[in-house]
């Protein structure tokens, strides 16, 4: 169970499949990727004149051009410390010559009063790379989200100490339909620098769609084919945004998955097992015994985030737009007889 | 008329369809790479132990990954001064801190002789930077193809000289089924170190296979991610080459490209207008009157390659596995009637 | 106070001016520089073939360089979250495209436990940078030195991790002439893959003396011309280096300003003032009043290291080659003054 | 006989001794180099507000911090292919990332018509990178001099093509000496975006002096930080560059160096030998038998530039501020007695 497991929610497939053979122009200039920019303009609520669209391959593409495009040299990243950038990216912001200043997390999100520290701690000048960016994941490594007030007070707080503000979107539908969210796609616009749509964990077989404001999108197609972020045929990922966001697919899907975080999470806690992170997402955190996690293995696909000790681990279980609601049922059932049952013989 | 103006061939497009709804193993570890990786091998004639096979999701990434998985930081790369990574990539070689040497071509592509040359003029240690690989492309910028013989050549001469060859093949499946062609997979792997396998150009939707020579291969797929080229869905493209090199259909392909561009590079040839090169693989050069193309222009799609005068111009025009024979027809009738009527009474 | 407050020691400028006419060969081949090598050699006890030396004119510069020098892009450096590197170099080595793995200092070094957890924590292939290299300091960023055991646990640990060891020696010298220290520079050597000699803080205008391990060594000049730090006129570093090593001038101004510190340092002891940490070499780091430290800045120059409240903060003292002994025991005793009289008074 | 073979002028090593023992604000901001600072712009004319005044330790770290300073990552820098950049820096600026767009020298100069096409052949938006920096020498590579009214027509189609302008100035006090300069410094600062002033081949030990427009200079320190030319004891370049300026001395041995320079050129022009280029400041590049090169070879230090057949061949010599004018009549008289007399009997 993972939200990169399957292909393409069929609705996209068949998009791909009806516009085929038709012939467009190369490197994201075809009808389809133009259309997916406006349907996505028109869910922001905003102009051509407010922001530029470019469409990536992959989550860490994304990253890495939205941060090198908008960061001179000497200028460093703020990030959480499980940020994907910090340790899931193999040194890709590294690698493109920025430093990464790294925060511990607070329920797996950033605080100003954390931020504003960062920022105090890393002032000596010239000897010390000069805050610049503050990147943040919505929903966050753990599922959390941000809320309006949150992101808010992070965006106001970015002005003043002269930061851009980065939101990596790789979970962003699932942030947006959050039981706990309370932004729109308009707030994270205005609240943001840049920020981008998942679209890989939403649905699509690849892509990611990068809104940069205005003021800082000149020159930001050289640093997609610089980095080999620019395909020659753009229309696959223009024709599948295009697909998830001419109605309300993008959301829907993540509605979906969401409901069956909820579920799962909410058959662990009937069973009295504690969550490492209240499930606001598609991510379910939680501490389960080492036995049950064996005999969970045996039948189901999940991560083992953390090993606590010899009897108790975290392990986590990502939800999709694919995850059967059958297969959800029957996996609660399965905890809860394991549970109920072969515990009391087990032990 | 493009190589990548349509979307993929139908038959890969019904594979995508086809494997869509199985669970599969992200980030190039599913079990569709991992066959399409034998049939490759096996097209090759080589064993796990001599290569290794990854993919990536543009010709761009393939080059500057290639490159910056072999070179240390004071490395220079050589390349003909046409060559794709010199001239339209946007910088993406030095952008991973490399340096390129610039040699002129001969017909389109490297000779022993001039590879000589920049090596012998590039040695003013530790002044210059040290020479280290050889790039080619096959079919190069201009669509003429190595001989074996030549390859053989050049690939000697790499070892004498320290070199590695790294071989750019974005459109290396319609070099090897040009009617010029005297060399196999097999070939190709042996005189170089690294090779890549066009697909985006092949009937794909995206993706190229790199080939990597085993000794070369260690730590390979840290650069796809630290470069954005892991995707985590990686079947897509897994599926696509399982799909072209499970059959003969990467070659079926190329070779229907190859003889699209030889009827209309004949068709040129019978009404006496000169080509710029011979046209040996899917591309077309040919030097025509400014009023033709003009006319041309109007109902179909190429590129104007280089001004001559304010009579003449050289136009590319590229065929591909999707270009529709009867099309060809029409278009060569439609020269062929420009020049006999029209012509005079335009004049 | 500091150590690179003031210009060279004048044995040194004397032998500037001494040399200053003849003509030399350009970088770094004349025959100041060959010799200091070899005298440099020979106090390490090595051959020319177990190890190449390099002179650079910045710290930055040989941190950046060696660390350049040998790890592939995806490689990661694991250092001190107080190392140098990490926090006074302005993303140098990020810069060159590699990540740090920070971690915290236990007395201001590194131990085997917290070395161990870095690299396993930093094992999520290809997700995360591969961990390759530790970069240590000797004498610490807090003054305390490395022992030969722990210096040889560190170093066996790790050849069993597969990870390179570089010392950043700016502070070698009194690292050596500490009266903690039982290594000499043959087991430097030994027990490193590079490690720099400082010559700032030793004494010289200018200049770091790189001793590469041969297998390292390859190609290295090129990584000092790319970087700027292949003097035309190298003889300006290698005078300076042949007069510190011909005898023994750079240990004993190293012990002058050991000996200095101890002075200062056992006169806050003496009343009853704490120390951060023990002076083990010419770093006092000790917890003072914020009104003794007020006054004192009136009188002397120091840096005020942390602020631990209203009332108290960290200052550090560096003592040098050229702290005048007379000038210490005046400090001294204005410390002790205020201490005795005037803070009744101030209170 | 090298403009870097000797070490500093007697009067600037005087300097470094007399302002030795003075304790001073480390990283560049001693009263020495504000001192030097304040006496370059007084000799340029400008004031506080218009530049910024940087010391690095040699010229390819001036010049790569200056390229690096002011390109966005897909900028490219255009240079003559005979720049120092392009072939004597060993890959410097590739490795920050940028790409060279070379173009062949005019008598050793750019003209208006080859930037004017190179920047027009460098327009594939967004294939290739965006041309933004001119790079260029004065004195050119071959000892030419750019004339007031080529530097004016050079930086108005800078202005218009949107292009900086960046001055390699290592020999810039010989070409403002030259007989066939009519430039001031003032001129020279409003012509470029950033030029620097070579101290290394003017008589100092080391350092440049790198001047940069306000518009450009914010943030620069970082780059010197980041790539080791923040010297701690920045004063070793501060005291030479006060002592260059603080009278004419720079001037004075520029102006030296070239009449040596003329001097032995007017010797080999009386006895017939083709120069290959006019010697305009202090470098003679001449046209010489084979036989005489290996006679003057025993006796004297010169660089053979370029072998032109069996017979003849090409030497660069090079004068400075330490040439010994009895020494250049002494090698007058030699190549003179050689031609006249040896030159029959050899034959």
């Amino acid at each position: 169970m993972d939200d990169y497991s399957e292909g393409a929610h069929p609705q996209i497939l068949e998009a791909l499949l009806r516009t085929n053979s038709t012939q467009q122009v190369a490197y994201g200039n075809d009808e389809y990727s133009d259309a997916a920019r406006q349907f996505i303009r028109d869910k922001i609520g905003c102009t051509d004149d407010e922001a530029d669209i470019f469409f990536v391959p992959s989550g860490t593409s994304a990253n890495l051009i939205s941060i090198a495009s908008c960061l001179r040299p000497y200028e460093a990243v703020i990030t959480l410390d499980s940020g994907h950038i910090a340790c899931k990216e193999a040194g890709a912001i590294e690698a493109t010559g920025h430093k990464l200043i790294l925060v511990p997390a607070v329920n797996g999100k950033m605080t100003p009063k954390l931020l504003q520290k960062a920022v105090r701690s890393n002032q000596f000048y010239p000897h010390m790379a000069k805050p610049r960016l503050l990147y943040l994941s919505n929903a966050s490594e753990t599922g959390t989200v941000y809320t309006k007030r949150e992101l808010t007070e992070l965006s106001a707080l970015c002005k003043q100490l002269n930061l851009l503000l980065l939101m990596d979107g790789a979970r962003l539908g699932t942030a947006l339909c959050s039981n706990k969210n309370d932004m729109t796609l308009r707030d994270v616009h205005e609240l943001t620098d840049i920020f981008w749509i998942g679209g890989t964990k939403a649905g699509a077989l690849l892509g990611e769609a990068i809104v940069v404001k205005k003021a800082l999108a000149e020159g930001f197609v050289f640093h997609l084919k610089q980095h080999g972020a620019l395909l020659a045929k753009g229309r696959i990922m223009g024709v599948q945004f295009l697909e998830l966001f001419r109605s309300d697919l993008f959301f829907e899907l993540a509605t979906h998955a969401n409901r069956m975080a909820q579920k799962i999470s909410a058959g662990f806690e009937l069973l009295g097992y504690k969550l490492l992170a209240e499930t606001e997402t598609n991510q379910v955190f939680v501490i389960l015994p080492q036995q049950l996690i064996r005999r969970l293995q045996d039948r189901f696909r999940f991560y083992i985030w953390e090993e606590l000790d010899d009897d108790l681990a975290v392990i986590r279980i990502v939800t999709s737009w694919a995850t059967d609601e059958m297969q959800v049922d029957k996996f609660n059932a399965w905890v809860q007889q394991w549970t109920v049952v072969c515990k009391e013989i087990e032990v």
